[in-house]
C-alpha cells in the first residue's frame, strides 16, 4: 500500500508536466484523411515515448507510420500488456465552429480544448506517462509494456491488420488494452470487452428498362419494389430473427457470467428511450442488452424505389434498391455469412443482386467476460477511481478491434478515458484533464494488478 | 345501301366545311385548370351545335359549365345515345416546343395542330357533325343524342358526377358514347368497354422520433422499414394475388364472351414487351389480358427511407414510407375497399397508419361484352372503316366513366378516334384530318346501327 500511494503522489506531482506533453502533441496536426502532419506527429510521439522511458522507433507500412515502443519489467515472466492507440485524428472542419483553433490547444474549465484531445492522443499518452511514473518511482514498470500507436485509424485502419501479421513476434504480448471512446454519461468508469461486426450489404432489383405506367402496365410488367420486399420478408422475421440458412452457426451461446454481467449494467426504460427519442424503452434489462451486445441485427438504412415527391407518379419502378448494415456478433464473420447470404436471395429471386459494400466488413470480436485479466483490471480500476466500472459485454457498434485475437491470438480490453462529451469527430473537441489525469493513474494501477494476478498465478 | 352512300357522300362533300368549325373551336383556348377562355369557349361550341342542328344550353356547374344539346329522332321508341366529351384542353405549356402556336391551329401533313385536337375537341365534334349529316340528309337522325360536353375533364371531372345526379331526367339515355383517347397503333379502329379504378394510398410508419445508430442502437430500436415490409409482404403474395380479406368478394367473374374477345386482340410477346423495357412478354395473351384489363394490381410506386445517397449511413430510419395504387377493376369500389385495406393493416401492424391520397378514387366501369349494343356498333365500324375494330373489355388505366353506370344507370362505350400520335397533353398536339373525317363517318353509322338493331328488338 506503500508504493500505491507513493505512484499517485508522484503522478499528482507531474500534472503540469504531462499536460505540457498533452499540449504539445495536439498543436501537432496529424490528419491521415489528407496526410497532413502525420509523419511529424509520428516524430514527436516517438520522441516523447523516448523521454517518458520507453524505448521506440516508427515503423512503415504502406500507408502511415506506427510508432512503436517498449518497456521491459525486468522480470522474463511477466506479464506482457500491448497498448494500442491511434495518434492521427479527424480533419477539423468546419473550423468556424471551434472556440479556439484546433491545433493550438487551450484549456477552458479544465478541458484541453483541439482536434485529437480525446480521440485519441490523450488516452494513449495516459499509458506512456503510467509506463514514466513506474520507471522514475520504481526503476521499471511491473509489466512488460508495448505501445502500438497507429497513424491511420481515422481512415480505416487499412494497414493495421499486415502490420501486425508482419510483425508477430514483435507484438506477442498477453493482452492489448485499448483506451478509445468515452465513460459512461455518468461519469462512471467502464470495461469493453468487444464489439459487433457489420457488413455492408446493397439489395437491388430490376424490373423492366423504364419505369411504366400502373394503371397500362399494372399487373404484366414486373415491380421490383415487390421482389425486395418479397425477399426480405423472408430474410428476416417480423421478431428481428434472421431467417438465412446457419446465419447463427457459430454465434456463441451465452453464458452464466454474461448474464451476471449484464445484471450489474444500469437500466432505466424511459431514461435509455429517451437517448432514442422514444418515450420508453420496451423489454427488459436482459433482453436490451443481450440484444445490442449478443444478437446479430440485420438493419435497413435505406430503402429507394420510383417516386415519392410530391403529388404522385403512378408508375411502376424499373428498379428498387435497399441499404442494409448487418450488426455481427462473435464468432460470426464476413466470409460465412455472406455466400449464406446470396445463396438465401438466389433462392427465393434470382432476380435480387446481392451487393457488398466495402470488402471484408469489421468483424466482431469479444474477450469473454470470465477472461482472468478482467477481474483485476476492474479492481484496479475501483482502486484508482473509487467507482468499480461498468462491464460492457460489447458495445453495439463496430470498432477494429477483431485483429488482435484474429491476427495476433491476443484477447482485448478496452478502457475508456474520455469525458461523455469531449465532442469526437466535431468542433470543440476536448479532453476534460481530470479524465485525462485519472486515465494516468489508472493505467499505472492497472499494470500493478496485471503484475500481481501474474505472480499469483491467475493469469 | 343508298342511304348509306348518299350520307357518306354528304360528309365528304362537307370535309372543307367540318374543318373549318374544328379550326374556329380550337383557336379558342378552353383551359380549365386556370379558368382561361373556358366560358367562351362554351358559347361557341353551343352555337355550333345550334348550326348543326341541335338545340344547345349552357348548364352551370360549381365549376365550368356543361354544354348540353340534343336532336330528337321524331320517333318515340327511338334508341337514346348520349355523346359524352369535353372542350376544355391540358395547358399548352412549355410553348417553345410547338412548331407553331398551340391556339392557331394549323394544318400540316394532313394534320390539324393545335392544344385540343385530338383531346377532344376534333372527337367531340365528330358526334355534332354526324347528327348534322342525318339532319341534312334525312331530316333527323334515326335515334335521339344528346350531348354532354364538359367544361372541366382536364382539372379531374370534379363536379361531373353532381351534375348528372341533378339532371337524371334530361340526361336520360340507352347508352353513352366517349370518344377520346387513341386507336390501336395499327390504325385498327378500337371498342372499349370500360376502365379500371385506381385508389391512391400511402402507407407509413414511424419508429423512434430521430434516426437512430444502427450499431449503437441495432436491435433495440424500432426499424419503420422492417414494419413497412411485413406489413406489405402480407398484404400482396409474390405472385401478385393480394390477400386483404374480401378483397375480391365483388369481383366479376371472366364470361366465356370476355375470353371470347380477349382471344381476338392482337398478342406479340416481344412487340408487347419492347414497349414496357422488356426483352419479353412471359405469359400467354389470356394470361396478359386478364391481367390487365380483368384483375386488381396493388401497385408499389415508391418506397422512401432513412439514407440511400452515395456512401453509406448507418442509420436505423425513424420513417419509412410506401406509396401505393391499387387498381380495381369492376365491382370493386373506393368504400368497400379501403375499410378492409384499413383493418388488414391495423391487424397485422397499428404502427402502421394507412393515408389515403385524393378523396374517393377513379372507380372501375365496364360494360359487359355481351351488351346488345356492342356487335351492331363493330359492325358500324367496320362498314365506315373497312377494319372490324379490336375489343378493350377495359383499359388498365383510369378514367372517369363510372359516372354513367354509377349515377345515370346507362352502360358506356367508347369509340376513340385520334390517331396513335395525337400528342395529347404534350407540344405539338393534333388530330389527323382523315381520323377527324372517319370519326365522322363512324358516328353517322354507329346511329344507325343503333336504330336498326332497335327496330330489330335487340336492342
Amino acid at each position: 500500500m506503500k508504493d500505491e500511494i507513493q505512484l499517485r503522489d508522484h503522478i499528482d506531482g507531474r500534472r503540469d508536466e504531462f499536460v505540457d506533453y498533452f499540449k504539445n502533441l495536439v498543436s501537432q496536426p496529424s490528419i491521415s484523411a489528407r496526410d497532413e502532419g502525420v509523419t511529424e506527429c509520428a516524430e514527436m510521439l516517438a520522441g516523447m515515448l523516448t523521454e517518458l522511458g520507453a524505448t521506440s522507433r516508427i515503423m512503415p507500412t504502406k500507408g502511415q507510420p506506427v510508432v512503436y515502443g517498449e518497456v521491459s519489467s525486468g522480470d522474463p515472466d511477466a506479464f506482457t500488456l500491448l497498448c494500442y492507440g491511434h495518434y492521427d485524428v479527424q480533419p477539423p472542419e468546419p473550423l468556424e465552429l471551434w472556440d479556439s483553433p484546433p491545433f493550438e490547444p487551450e484549456i477552458r474549465d479544465g478541458r484541453l480544448f483541439g482536434r485529437g484531445t480525446g480521440d485519441n492522443k490523450g488516452q494513449l499518452l495516459a499509458h506512456a506517462m503510467a509506463v514514466s511514473a513506474w520507471v522514475e518511482t520504481s526503476g521499471a514498470p511491473p509489466i512488460n509494456v508495448k505501445f502500438v500507436f497507429e497513424g491511420e485509424e481515422e481512415s480505416g485502419s487499412p494497414n493495421l491488420g499486415d502490420f501486425v501479421a508482419q510483425n508477430r513476434e514483435l507484438l506477442a504480448a498477453d493482452l492489448v488494452l485499448i483506451s478509445d471512446g468515452t465513460m459512461h454519461p455518468s461519469g462512471a468508469p467502464l470495461i469493453s470487452l468487444g464489439n459487433r461486426g457489420v457488413i455492408g450489404i446493397t439489395l437491388r432489383a430490376r424490373g423492366a428498362d423504364r419505369d411504366n405506367h400502373s394503371g397500362n402496365k399494372g399487373g404484366v410488367a414486373p415491380n421490383p419494389a415487390w421482389m425486395l420486399i418479397h425477399v426480405l420478408a423472408r430474410t428476416v422475421d417480423p421478431s428481428g430473427r434472421i431467417l438465412v440458412d446457419g446465419f447463427y452457426d457459430h454465434v456463441r451461446s451465452v453464458g452464466d457470467t454474461d448474464l451476471q454481467i449484464i445484471s450489474r449494467l444500469p437500466f432505466d426504460p424511459e431514461e435509455f428511450g429517451a437517448t432514442m427519442g422514444l418515450p420508453r424503452v420496451d423489454m427488459s434489462k436482459e433482453e436490451y442488452y443481450r440484444k445490442i451486445m449478443l444478437e446479430p441485427y440485420f438493419n435497413i438504412s435505406g430503402l429507394k424505389s420510383g417516386y415519392t415527391g410530391p403529388g404522385s407518379k403512378t408508375i411502376i419502378p424499373s428498379e428498387a434498391e435497399v441499404r442494409i448494415d448487418i450488426r455481427t456478433v462473435v464468432d460470426q464473420s464476413f466470409d460465412d455469412l455472406v455466400p449464406k447470404l446470396k445463396r438465401h436471395v438466389a433462392e427465393i429471386d434470382p432476380r435480387v443482386e446481392v451487393l457488398v459494400r466495402g470488402i471484408g466488413g469489421m468483424e466482431p470480436s469479444r474477450t469473454p467476460a470470465d477472461h482472468p485479466a478482467i477481474a483485476p483490471i476492474a479492481e484496479a480500476i475501483e482502486r484508482a477511481r473509487g467507482t468499480a466500472p461498468y462491464i460492457n459485454l460489447s458495445s453495439g457498434g463496430s470498432l477494429p478491434n477483431s485483429v488482435w485475437p484474429g491476427v495476433l491470438g491476443v484477447p482485448h480490453v478496452g478502457i475508456p478515458y474520455a469525458n461523455a462529451d469531449e465532442n469526437n469527430h466535431s468542433p470543440n473537441e476536448n479532453m476534460d484533464l481530470e479524465c485525462f489525469h485519472m486515465g494516468i493513474q489508472t493505467s499505472a494501477r492497472v499494470f500493478e494488478a496485471l503484475a500481481r494476478a501474474r505472480r499469483a498465478g491467475t493469469l
